[in-house]
């Protein structure tokens, strides 16, 4: 499988990046400067073994647009301040049966406001914009809003429930198929895309909550049975 | 301490009851009629050992705005649908100093909607709503939105941390004293009211959770140092 990150150059995106390598998928880092996103790559190639001795995927980089054109899934990992012109960018680029996976939260630190504050999106969330942008065919998936960047591009497990919300059952699926791969996820099934309105919100308590106490914090749901956790 | 639960006879407001009486503290079951709030309460009594074997507070039985005469802390526990009601009609038993703790969501099951939806409040959050609606000198803190009435009726251990918000952190401190009496539970400082608007939504998440898996789901923060943990 080939994996477009979007953006992937920034510390979200990277650490995603790192850890579906070492899961021996192929990805390719996007980013608005192909030169840029090509050095990303190099540096995340030399990360990638993180003592795991897997066999990994490599990693490699393009200009945005041109790393969606050979992935299944395309993963968003920008700043909400460049999310509808970026999807606007990528979209000649897109086609029917690709999933787009968006983890953008709309943070009021995009706009010169605060981390732990949030925009109101017209839609609903960054996800249901997304949806509105991509073309017939392409669906969307929300994931990844809570997993800590930082712990990401570690070495470290990650000890955080990767909520997936989609209205396309299968494309969840995937998605949280793909979360699994990285250690010490677990993944649950969020319903709908309008429920990433709260799971994107989740995330500026959780950055509150760093910032008071200087730590990477996620969330585990607990009381549900091991059912819950299972494709 | 006292402590009355305004909408008590509810499952929120039943299960803190209990909770609390078993950490010893005195408790009045508050409900719009006292002869129902003091037939909760002696149904309570009854469970209040829960094996435990520690001398338990008693729980007795109120109207609403009776039941915050004599209490220091005001814990509400109604239907979103109630919530502007009741809070007019507690109001003049209220008085400077108290604490009024919210732990209402406004769910759309409110109106007739889903459980799994929230309703826009004007003022950002029900809590927020409950700030305006005190008399000067009451203090509004949000808390114990994400722990499951279910489990809180029940003798295990809460399996969840309640993220406590408020504008008066004295107050919140003792809001998380009192939580922390509730075995298993851990608190957290959430900041301002004002992120009460993301607390009370995840309680929308984790009811389509219980929905989809019949479980009772909690939610735990990770990646905190042990000291976010302490007053």
């Amino acid at each position: 499988m080939t994996i477009a990150i979007v953006g992937g150059t920034g510390p979200e995106g990277s650490g995603l990046a790192l850890r579906f390598a070492r899961s021996g998928e192929a990805v390719i880092i996007g980013s608005r400067d192909a030169q840029r996103a090509a050095e990303s790559a190099a540096e995340l190639n030399k990360q990638v073994d993180g003592g795991t001795g897997v066999p990994a995927g490599a990693i490699s980089g393009a200009e945005n647009r041109a790393a969606c054109e050979s992935a299944e899934i395309v993963i968003l990992t920008v700043p909400f301040a460049a999310h509808a012109e970026t999807l606007k960018h990528i979209k000649p680029a897109l086609r029917p049966g690709q999933i787009l996976v968006d983890t953008t939260v709309p943070l009021a630190a995009s706009i010169g406001g605060r981390a732990t504050r949030t925009l109101g999106v017209w839609q609903g969330s960054a996800a249901e914009e997304a949806a509105e942008l991509v073309p017939d065919g392409v669906t969307a998936v929300a994931a990844f809003h809570n997993t800590s960047a930082e712990v990401l591009q570690g070495d470290s497990p990650v000890d955080c429930d990767v909520i997936v919300c989609s209205d396309d059952k299968e494309a969840a699926k995937r998605v949280r198929n793909l979360a699994r791969k990285i250690p010490g996820v677990r993944t649950l099934d969020g319903g709908k895309l309008e429920n990433a309105r709260i799971v994107e919100q989740i995330t500026a308590l959780l950055i509150g909550f760093n910032i008071r106490h200087k730590g990477h914090s996620g969330l585990r749901i607990t009381g549900l049975p091991p059912t819950a956790y299972e494709l």
